[in-house]
């Protein structure tokens, strides 16, 4: 069945572009290709774009709104950072120039923070979708992923914020470093919740702890899913060790893959922090709305 | 002019082989090649080896004396670790079967720690050269590198040791995450100096400091020397938070490259600790040395 969109919106980020059909709040169809924006030329976006919507353009100019990675400078149009303290949608929507012309292309801005200097583009979308859906929230906000985020919120806006490369310090110790010998497939809960423990009571001692998974195999045949595991537990324990102030006796949610955001939850009940989960498609897509209602 | 060797000292890594023509204690010639451990199947490593020194053979059989990597279980020999506490040389150096029938190829074994876990292949020999030229030395020994082992020696015995994959995580940050883009070519003294002191006084801080690098770079055009000197600033300064019950209040030697030994030495005087630094190569022919004069 044919669908046709009163508007387009769009979650553009390094590894993948996904598109979905709107009408009004209510998805009508989705789209996704890997054309993130690593991979793209300028010239590219708007053709690895068009290749997704085309089928869903009616007679009219159609509206997209996207966030994400591609407001980058090397993105397909630079939108440039709003400075936190901010509300997460500062309103300042960049249009892409030259489109084909049955639509219009807008682009959210990222945050930045000047001290300590930070940057986010994407998660302030997803800030906004969880602050449409949960009116007055103040709290903190976990974005795990490859570079973690979390957000302090208050009074609908963002107050603060700090980047964690968590999610790619794991890609790179258990695919690409003398870990990989060690760390498989599979999960083993108690090699998690004993790194996890290491590191929140001991951050410092995470520069000694990664080797041990390698000797751990070496000298006991520790199996491949308990390496797995206790990386991924040391990695999250230094992690919430150094976040700590963000997160102690603070309102939380986590807004990620569900996989990945029960993880966070669960190893901040072992610190007794109560986390709400949010789903994170429907962040974005509550942002993404949100961001179209400002549009002039 | 044609060398002959009286025996033939190996240091044969991961990554590299280095083959010295021996008289006594004294080096007559030395050969390399990138004939590392890990480039090359069992039946590879005869050939490797032999092409090097074949040179430096006389009439009889000569005896060939090596350490690293090659004694692992997929190097030439298993050479099965030692366990601590030990002196750095164990004499069950490890035969290998089957050579060229005028050499006979001795492996020396290296150490293995049961808790934490922990091994080393090549480090105990350095230890046992620096033993060697120094009596009755006790403290703490840093060999800096991929993998820097901190080594507790008392009464000629390696009593502890602990792994950092400081120059591993160097590596893979540096060249393969989000900060190859910030971290280049150069040096910023006062940029590694900061970082060292971040890491040093909270090493916890680590975990968000990583990405404040390449932030730094986007909002600020840090140049990226000082993303360089900061990267190694903040994983050495987690490193030396972290071997802290190692060095504070001991005699500290490091045996290293220069360069390294250098950041090191320097490092470890800011936080009031003074170490002496000893050439790697030249001890690892004096473990050479003291491994033959132990053979049968």
């Amino acid at each position: 069945m044919a669908v046709t969109a009163e508007w387009i919106a769009v979650d553009w980020g390094t590894s993948n572009l996904r598109a979905f059909a709107m009408h009004g709040e209510t998805v009508l169809a989705e789209a996704q290709s890997d054309k993130g924006m690593s991979q793209l030329e300028k010239a590219e976006f708007g053709p690895a774009l068009m290749t997704l919507i085309d089928g869903w353009l009616g007679a009219g100019v159609t509206d997209v709104v996207a966030c994400g990675m591609v407001g980058a400078r090397q993105g397909w149009v630079e939108a440039p950072y709003g400075t936190v303290p901010s509300a997460p949608l500062t309103g300042n929507a960049a249009q892409v120039p030259g489109t084909d012309a049955r639509v219009r292309v807008f682009v959210v801005p990222g945050l930045k923070q000047a001290k300590p200097a930070d940057v986010m583009r994407g998660e302030e979308t997803q800030v906004a979708g969880f602050l449409a859906k949960n009116k007055n929230w103040d709290g903190v906000i976990c974005l795990p992923g490859t570079h973690t985020k979390w957000v302090h919120v208050s009074a609908d806006e963002v107050i603060s914020f700090r980047t964690f490369m968590t999610g790619e310090m794991f890609a790179l110790l258990s695919g690409s470093s003398v870990l990989q010998h060690s760390v498989g497939e599979g999960w083993d809960e108690a090699a998690f919740e004993d790194g996890l423990g290491t590191t929140l009571s001991r951050p410092e001692a995470i520069a000694a702890e990664l080797f041990g998974i390698r000797a751990s195999d070496l000298l006991n045949a520790t199996p491949a899913a308990a390496g797995r595991a206790r990386l991924s537990g040391l990695l999250l324990g230094a992690e919430l060790a150094a976040a700590r102030p963000y997160w102690l006796g603070q309102n939380i949610a986590v807004i990620g893959d569900v996989g990945l955001s029960e993880v966070y939850a669960k190893a901040l009940k072992t610190q007794g922090g109560f986390a709400t989960i949010a789903d994170c498609q429907e962040m974005t897509i509550a942002g993404l709305t949100a961001a179209r209602n400002l549009l002039g």
